[in-house]
């Protein structure tokens, strides 16, 4: 039906995984470990990164944000005292849906990768096309919200699948919602199988410290801290 | 910082008007009315529709239902006994994250135009791109769940500003969380001062009435039901 615009796409992504790799590169000569980290809007990927930052014992972490406009999510993160970059995606009409490998490396002259171990970047709030793009990460993470529903693997597969921790967020809501987890973790199970998932609630905390662990491992593998 | 491709986006987007200027046509031509109903992934959008279209008096209703993948909310929908056409968006690698002019037009042919005064269409889950394509409705409509947090106006102002009205859906759920009703109210005035609000619960059923008297009167603005 738009097969053109398939190719085009295609072309894209070519450009977008070379820039990917630059990234990767840089990344790799200072040291960092970098986590993209990905969800619908108001899903709590701000509030998730709020709770950890300021506790990673040890590791030096920054943040790069991006939002389509605006520095909300930005200032709430400076406020923990982490080097935190804005990333605006509004130069096009609506502004951009997604980070893409470009736009982090026009950003990376303002991160002090000298300085960090983790980069945490926060893509913008969408399911779909976040996922297209790499953007020279070590790790994928994304939260799904228990409030969005039970079949949003099923529809947004590319996400669910790509990612390398589902962070399953908002469980202090599950008495007062009709959400049947078991039917989540199923349809999550047939578009990424035993995908590691833990249950969180950034607002009560619960779960939390399984998060915390599964960054300080992605940062030393052999849980030797410096 | 990206000006060569803004240039491309506003071809693509002139394009979009012109088909949609087409779509327009057709619809007026068989006296079809048309919603453009957009969301976050899972703010409500198909339980608002599922919770009216069997009752909006004398009106025949049709529904597209966009998805990247899948025909989940196009089947529940069809269980209510009205015409429903699935429009998948996953040609591209990661699907499209929006539905455009094009995508709807290819769509016609399976619409009994003639036979329904009330078209749906339900866009893909996403605050950003859909706001930027327009498909040749009469009314935009979007849903803000309050899960999603008061920061979602100022986030993804494009969307709030274009739309002529906004259901804040799952207020069922607002004595469980820390969301300030008077700030994202405050939040939406500032992008789009006095644009019309319900505040509904898909779930309880609590200002339904307000969202079906609205489709109504879009449909027949005097009040004169055939």
């Amino acid at each position: 039906m738009h097969r053109t615009r398939v190719k085009v796409v295609e072309e894209a992504l070519d450009a977008n995984n070379t820039i990917a790799r630059a990234n990767r590169e840089d990344f790799d000569r200072h040291g960092v470990t970098v986590v993209n980290f990905m969800s619908a809007p108001g899903a709590g990927k701000t509030t998730l990164l709020e709770r950890v930052v300021s506790d990673l014992d040890g590791i030096r972490v920054g943040v790069l944000e991006g939002d389509v406009q605006g520095s909300m999510d930005a200032d709430r993160l400076a406020d923990l005292h982490v080097p935190v970059t804005q990333l605006n995606t509004d130069s096009g009409f609506g502004g951009e849906c997604h980070l893409d490998a470009n736009m982090v490396r026009s950003a990376l002259p303002a991160l002090p990768l000298a300085q960090i171990d983790l980069l945490l970047i926060e893509n913008v709030g969408n399911l779909v096309c976040p996922a297209e793009f790499s953007v020279g990460e070590d790790r994928r993470v994304m939260v799904s919200s228990v409030t969005e529903g039970e079949d949003k693997p099923l529809k947004y597969p590319l996400m669910f699948r790509t990612c390398d921790l589902v962070l399953i967020n908002k469980i202090d809501l599950l008495p007062h919602l009709d959400f049947d987890l078991d039917r989540f973790l199923y349809h999550l199970d047939q578009v990424h199988p035993d995908v590691e998932r833990f249950l969180v609630s950034a607002r009560t905390g619960e779960g939390l410290g399984q998060w915390r662990d599964w960054l300080t491992a992605v940062v030393s593998p052999e849980g030797a801290l410096a």
